[in-house]
Formats: C-alpha cells, sequence, structure tokens
C-alpha cells in the first residue's frame, strides 16, 4: 500500500507506459528532491523500474521509469449468469493467458468462487509461478454492488450473493491480492475506457443486451456508479405502459419486452403460427425451444418474420436510448452483450429510433457502434479495475 | 491568472473560508518551501490575506488564510426567457446586492446584454464601486451552451443568441473579469451544490418545471454537461407516443404533455366545458386566459378539476423521472421553475410515480424534494461559476 500521490504516478505510467521524473513531479506537484526519494523508494520496493534514456530536451538525457513487470500478476474475473471467463496479465496490465468455463451463479457464492480460484491456480500453474504473485484482482458480477465493499446488494435471482464476502474469500487463495467488485456492465464501460472504442472518450454509454438489459455510464471519464450502486438499470425502464409482467414484478420493462427471451419467445410464436417455415423448423431440431442467437442465424439467411423481430427489439431499445441520450448527452454508445451479434437489423433499428425521437443536438456528436471489445469487454475491464487499484487497500479507496 | 494548483486553494477556501499553510501543503503536495513561496506571492497580488492564528495541534499557532474580501466583485447573472436576475458579491461569494428586471430574450443579445451591463454597473453604483473591480461573472442563459466557449448553440426559439460572444460583449463594460457562461439549470443545480441542499451530495438532478422542462445533473460532485452541451435536456423526452405535438416539431414530449402551457391549456378547456366554475371564474376575470399559476391557487382553494390537472401532469414528469432515477441512480431530485410552486400535488405525485415505476434499489437512498433554493437557484449559481473560475482564463479552463 502505497501514498495517493504514488498511486497517481501508477496510473501515469499504466496509461504512458514509461514516465520521467519530470513528469512526476508535474504530476504529483512534489518538489525534485522528494521525487528523487519517492522514486527511490518505489523502485527498492519493487513497484518500478528504469528503462533507459529518453530523449534530451537539451540538458541530461532524462532516465525512464515503468513499472516493474516482475511484481507480480493480475487476475481478471467476469462472473456471467452461466459462465465464467478469467484473464491473467502481468503488473503492466497485459493479458498473458485467458480461460473460460460454463458456471452457474444459481449454485451459490461458495462454489462459483471455488471454480474462480481454481481457474486462478490453473492460468498460474501454467506460467510457473505461485498464488502469491497475485497482487491485485478485478471481478465483475452480473448485478448491482456496493463497491466500497466489494459485495452484492440486492442482487436479483442471485440466492446467497446478497453481502457475501466476495474478497475475503478470494483472498484466502491469492493472500497478497487486493481485490476490487464492480457490476459486470461498469466493468465492460471500463475495458472499453482503458483499451477499447471508449479511450479518450468523456461521456459513453456501454449498452449490454442479453436476457437482461444494463448499462455501463461513463461520465467525465469515470465510471458512474449512482448513490446506491444501481446506476445503468436500465433494463426495468418503461418500454411499454401495459406490457407483458416482467420477472421484476413490474410490468413492460425494456428486457422483458426487448431483451434475448422476448426475441426468443415472438420467434417461437411465429414458428408455431406457420409465420416463418424457417424459424418452424429450427424450433423443432432444438426441442420445442428457440434461443435469441437461432433468431439472429435465421435472419442471417434472410427469414423476414426474424427480421422484422430482431427490427422491433431494437426499435424498442432505441426508443428509451433516445430518452437517455437527451438527458445524458454522450458522445458514444457501444452496444454488447449475448444478443448483440444476433445482426446488423438490431443496431440499424436502435440507430434509427435514437436519431429519429432525441434532440438534433443531443445526436449531433453521437455515434452508435458494436462494442469492438465484443465478449472480452468484461474481462478486459476486470484487469482494468484490477490494475486502478493496484497498491490501494481498501481503507484508502475514495471512489 | 495563476497556477491550476493556486487555483486548487482558491477553491479549497471558497469551501472552508479559511485555510492554513499546511492545508495548503497537503492539498497541492508543493515543498514547505514553495508553500512559502507561493503564499506569499498570493498575498501580495491581493488574492490571499490573513487572518490571525488557528488552533495549535503542539508547536507554533499556525497563522490562517483567507481570500482578500478587498480584492473586487463578482456578479451573477440569471437571464430567463422573460426576467434578468442579478447579483452582486464579493470576492468570498458573499451576495451584497441583487435586482431582477423585466426582460425579453427574443429582443436579442445585444439589447439584453445591455440590460445586464447597466443592471450590474447600478448596483455597484450603489455599493460606490467602479466597473474594473468586477473580476468574475457568470452567465446563465436558458439554452443549450458550448461551455468552453461560452456561446450558445442552436438555442431554440432563440434568435440572433447563436454563436453571439456573450464574454466579449460583457467584457467591454467589465474589462478585468473573467466571463463564463452556461445553461440556466446547470446553474440552478451549482447553486444547490455549492449553497444549497446538494451540498456534499455526489449524485443529483435540478429539474425545472416551467413553460419548459429541464435537467441539471450533478455527477461525482461535478456538473455533468454532456458531449456537446446539451445534457439534461429532458423536456423533449417522448412521455407520450401519439401525444401533442411540441414546439420543437416531435409529438409527445415531457414539456408539451406536462409543461406549464400544457397545465394552463387543460385547465382552460376544464374551464370553458363547464368542469370547474372557480376555473371559469378565473379564465374570466383573466380575459379568456389561464396561467399555471392560476391553476395552482384554484388547486389551493380546493378545486378538484385543478388539483387532477396538477396530479396528471406530475404524474407524467414521475414517469419520465423513474426511467432516468433507474438509469442515473442519484440520492436527491430537486424540483425548481416557475410551476414548482404550483402546489404540493404536483410534488407529490411526482414522488408517487418515481417511487412506484423505479427499482426498489434505486430509490432506497433517494430524496425528492422541492428546491429550497427556488427562484434563487440560478443567480446564486451564477456566482457559484463566477468563483469556480476566478482568476483562471478562458485558455486555461479544462472542464
Amino acid at each position: 500500500v502505497i501514498s495517493p500521490r504514488a498511486a497517481d504516478v501508477i496510473r501515469s505510467i499504466r496509461r504512458g507506459g514509461i514516465i520521467s521524473r519530470t513528469d512526476i513531479a508535474r504530476l504529483t506537484g512534489w518538489s525534485r528532491a522528494k521525487v528523487t526519494n519517492e522514486v527511490n523508494r518505489m523502485i527498492s520496493a519493487g513497484y518500478l523500474a528504469e528503462v533507459g534514456e529518453g530523449l534530451s530536451h537539451g540538458g541530461r538525457r532524462p532516465r525512464l521509469l515503468k513499472l516493474n513487470p516482475g511484481l507480480g500478476f493480475m487476475l481478471g474475473v467476469d462472473i456471467g449468469a452461466t459462465s465464467l471467463d478469467l484473464a491473467l496479465a502481468d503488473a503492466a496490465g497485459r493479458i498473458i493467458k485467458r480461460c473460460a468455463a460454463a458456471a452457474n451463479m444459481l449454485d451459490g457464492p461458495e462454489r462459483t468462487l471455488q471454480q474462480v480460484a481454481e481457474g486462478g491456480l490453473e492460468l498460474l500453474r501454467e506460467t510457473g509461478s505461485r498464488p502469491e504473485q497475485v497482487i491485485s484482482i478485478g471481478v465483475g458480477v452480473p448485478g448491482p454492488v456496493e463497491f466500497s465493499k466489494g459485495v452484492l446488494i440486492a442482487p436479483p435471482l442471485m440466492p446467497g450473493w446478497e453481502n457475501f464476502p466476495i474478497r475475503g474469500y478470494l483472498q484466502e487463495t491469492f493472500p497478497a491480492s487486493v481485490v476490487k467488485v464492480d457490476n459486470d456492465v461498469n466493468l465492460m464501460a471500463l475495458g472499453e475506457l482503458n483499451a477499447g472504442a471508449g479511450a479518450g472518450i468523456d461521456n459513453f454509454i456501454f449498452v449490454k443486451i442479453g436476457t437482461g438489459i444494463g448499462a455501463g455510464i461513463v461520465s467525465g471519464g469515470q465510471i458512474h456508479r449512482g448513490s446506491s450502486g444501481s446506476a445503468g438499470d436500465i433494463g426495468h425502464i418503461c418500454a411499454e405502459r401495459n406490457g407483458p409482467v416482467c420477472r421484476c414484478g413490474n410490468t413492460g420493462c425494456l428486457e422483458a419486452v426487448a431483451g434475448g427471451p422476448a426475441i426468443a419467445a415472438r420467434a417461437a410464436a411465429a414458428a408455431r403460427s406457420g409465420a416463418s417455415p424457417n424459424l418452424a423448423r429450427r424450433l423443432e431440431a432444438n426441442g420445442g425451444v428457440l434461443s435469441a442467437e437461432e433468431v439472429g442465424a435465421a435472419a442471417r439467411e434472410g427469414d423476414r418474420t426474424a427480421i422484422e423481430i430482431i427490427q422491433a427489439s431494437g426499435q424498442i431499445i432505441g426508443d428509451v436510448l433516445a430518452g437517455l441520450v437527451n438527458f445524458f448527452n454522450p458522445s458514444l454508445i457501444l452496444i454488447g452483450g449475448g444478443v448483440a451479434n444476433i445482426g446488423n437489423q438490431l443496431l440499424a433499428s436502435i440507430r434509427q429510433a435514437v436519431l429519429y425521437r432525441s434532440t438534433a443536438l443531443a445526436t449531433r456528436e453521437l455515434t452508435i457502434n458494436y462494442s469492438p471489445l465484443g465478449s472480452e469487454a468484461g474481462v478486459t475491464g476486470a484487469i482494468s479495475l484490477a490494475l486502478d487499484y493496484l497498491f490501494i487497500s481498501g481503507q484508502d479507496v475514495e471512489r
């Protein structure tokens, strides 16, 4: 654990890769003597390493500094409702190894986190490293998180997870690590912010479309988590007054009307009604069940009904986003999540609805695209989170 | 114009009123020698003044510093569609004198800003001061602002204001001043943040209900202006598919359905249909025209129809806010603007709709209240803005 200003230094190195002592002085306001002292301290503690010499702007060539890559490893964990993604990265945040596994959050936190620990240990074994070398872990979970404590709060349909001490559980296996937990969509936004299409963008929204629909919000270059950690919970915005009942108990929620299961249900109904032979064939081949992915496959084959179902979903999502664009005025919306790859009609319909319904000024600088990181956004964001809190203990964390 | 770190010092003094040299060292990371140097420089330049001695924590008693109140004045300007509010404050932000006048933005920027300049000069005369003593001016305008340039962009119904150089115009009269311009609702939020119910609150929304409906957004303790300065433009969120046509050309916009004119129009129709003798009497007494204020007065007299009209408006506004609460997860919503004082039914209906439609987690820590600063929020925020940018030239401003 080091001082907040030293953490500034580390974060800055992380962005640029290297830093000079002059940069550090500018960044921290430290005097030249203090910079020398602190840098020596950080080198001898193993945080920083020298990397040759930079270009001179007159005078002595500056010796540059980088993070000591031998310092240890970071673990990025993306826990989905039915899957688990892990990445092992070096202390500079470069991903070295990855793995994925089926998982089920309904099994409860101990079983799932045991899988996480085993996966992490396996990745370490493959690189010939030990659990004590893990210095920071970022974890994404599909529910609202009390960020300062690293626990889930009031998670829907996730029995046993509420207030479960994820941090302490993982520290039993990785005793030298700082563990930070965040909502999965926040981490997708963070991944894009640090290593994707959101780099350098002050205000953007990441929209995850899957079984549920959620958003990660970046305001002023920072993740906006809201007052109780539930910011971005757009899946339960009312999209259709008197619409179908949502799993939350309310009616007409966005995710009940336009999420993956809604798409699949509409397609199954169309298949049974005879409106689409393509969907009917798929329904039969899959034992009477259709997934959103199957609807996407039918749409790619040109099936009119499948295309219309996807367009209707995009239109409804776009109508809700149009209001949020007026309110938040982002310059970028990234669409990700399991249902995002269902086909380009989805993106086209979302764009159309937003442009039609938002004010001209709010859309003047707005781009709407699929997330370039795609299914890797979550685990990339988890590594970003691990990096952001590297060397910072729980008690010191302010945001 | 002083350095960014020195501006930090000044902002910090502003919050606490006074500061010690030790505080300055902690705030800036400056060495003891540098603090001494910079403080001496700021005292001799007239920015800071000494204020006796603080409590000792062992050792020598610290000498404390405050802003030099004799340094000059600040002017806060709130330009409404039909009114003008001015406040003169000392360099510490304390309001000394105020005035208000009728104005009409439709007269164009030169006529309106001439009124502003004359009003400011009059306030100065009353305190025996000169225009050169104005060191900072904050201006609120009822439209979207490109904040870095201080100009209105694509303002609806405000001919001549687009890109008009407000800063340069006012500097002709107040040559020593920094001039910052912002959207009026952003300034109301800023006023509440610095001197009202928003103090110390990280995430809140100020909702102004008048002829139009707009919001000022605070995220992480900062005004969120969005990528093109139009954040908070909630008046044109769709509240009623196939609703009435809005002045923006779209249909069913929130302000077309629930703003002041919509309330007045519904009341006039009720008066003519015979549904409310009270409203009919008021309609006749006002020469066939009803204002939202008259509807409020009828409601206070217990008129059922007037109460229902206000409740319907509150319900519609609350439905839209419910979605924004899910998205943004604020801990506070403040309701202000000309129509806010129409009666408590409005607030009650807004609260009810938000609680009914937002998720339980998003409303767990949510308070919804009328703005305590009320009609003074705008000009209070304008002074806050002037203070925030005191001593900072346009070029140095990053946010």
